[in-house]
């Protein structure tokens, strides 16, 4: 069976209809181009509250989805909660995952600063998150990318897929 | 009326009058030159104690102060407890700033490796750590001043000076 | 007294012998080259088990060793918990100490990104984590032992040895 992403879009306006989803689908595309062997399993739209992301992500990582992108929430609104609603999922941290976002959107723009993404582990998925804009979550997920074939082998603990890579 | 921030001189030394405070005056003295419609609304010395620490904290909060800087506390002896009592008070945390002000430091200083700061949100107010020395707190926050009007904006819900920022 | 080092080895291969440890002597050598003064007190290798880490870690901390170097698990296998250990045993994390290590790796190999090292302090003892391999392991050791004399004059509160540091 192949492997899963599910992508979360957390966005009380996106929610509410009252703005349309740009950045899921946007995160979707890129998703697809750089892993076309992955199935979107997963797609849906929660309000900036934190119980609905929390129950999403266990929801999903109960459904083994391998990862897990989130866009939306991770900023310095009182709304956003992205962040603590996904360090109250994850098991374990994985922040050198998050500091190659931080790093490389501090090269684009001061205002990265402003980010509090969190990425971490629980089960057999990888959670990240990304920022709310279009633009900006598919650059954030170009800056990880790389790591993610490799991640998933790891986590789903796939010795032979681990060495095949290591070459 | 206007944004406000306090500036907390955390020292033993300073707070029992063996040595003069000179960071708090140098970071008073930076903030106003950045930041001139702010109003300094808070000035206090605290000795290294994570409870005093706490409640000078929290008390600022509750008073609706917008920044709040701390300097000293931040290093390795034991006495240094200002990253912890900073992360007993604030709700979310702000990695994004502290990874800007530790990589900047890292690239005048491989000790840069020795500060432990910590930046996060409490309510309406952004507490940021930065370190004991004049020098050393007046250059790190030349390294996040620039994200400091936007992130006031968007912890006070001002949708409309977050737009105009955005222009 | 001289000052003390522990490395402890994390890996449930080289635990059950069907591994040679080669990071923990690989560590060794580059931790003696670097500070010779230093006396290599404790050595062990623990099998990837959160409590025998965590264990191994607070003894070594009462038995007031300066710096601790654990080798592996820190990685995203199932297994991997060095860090959930480490964040379990230390006082105050030391996040500038991580931060330099991954920023250094990452101009490596983006596959630093899957580090999930933890720094920080417990009592008088500095616990760092490093990865598994023996050219990683030493490789992140060369880009953080600049702060180890510091960090361990701060730490155990010798004022002189910091004044001489400084100069
Ligand atoms: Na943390």
């Amino acid at each position: 069976s192949p492997q899963t992403c599910g992508i979360l879009t957390v966005s009380d306006s996106c929610f509410s209809h009252q703005k349309e989803d740009t950045s899921g689908p946007a995160l979707e595309k890129a998703f697809r181009k750089a892993f076309p062997d992955f199935q979107i399993s997963q797609k849906a739209i929660v309000p900036d509250d934190l119980q609905q992301i929390v129950d999403t992500l266990n929801k999903w990582v109960s459904e083994h989805c391998n990862v897990i992108l989130t866009t939306g929430g991770t900023g310095f609104s009182p709304r956003d909660v992205t962040p603590e609603a996904t360090r109250a999922v994850i098991e374990r941290e994985a922040p050198g995952v998050t500091y190659a976002m931080i790093s490389n959107s501090l090269q684009i723009t001061p205002m990265a600063m402003l980010s509090r993404a969190v990425c971490g582990i629980k089960d057999k998925s990888l959670i990240i998150n990304l920022p709310g804009s279009a633009k900006g979550s598919v650059e954030c997920f170009s800056f990880v990318q790389e790591c993610i074939p490799h991640a998933v082998a790891l986590i789903t603990d796939q010795t032979d897929a681990v060495q095949k890579l290591h070459k």
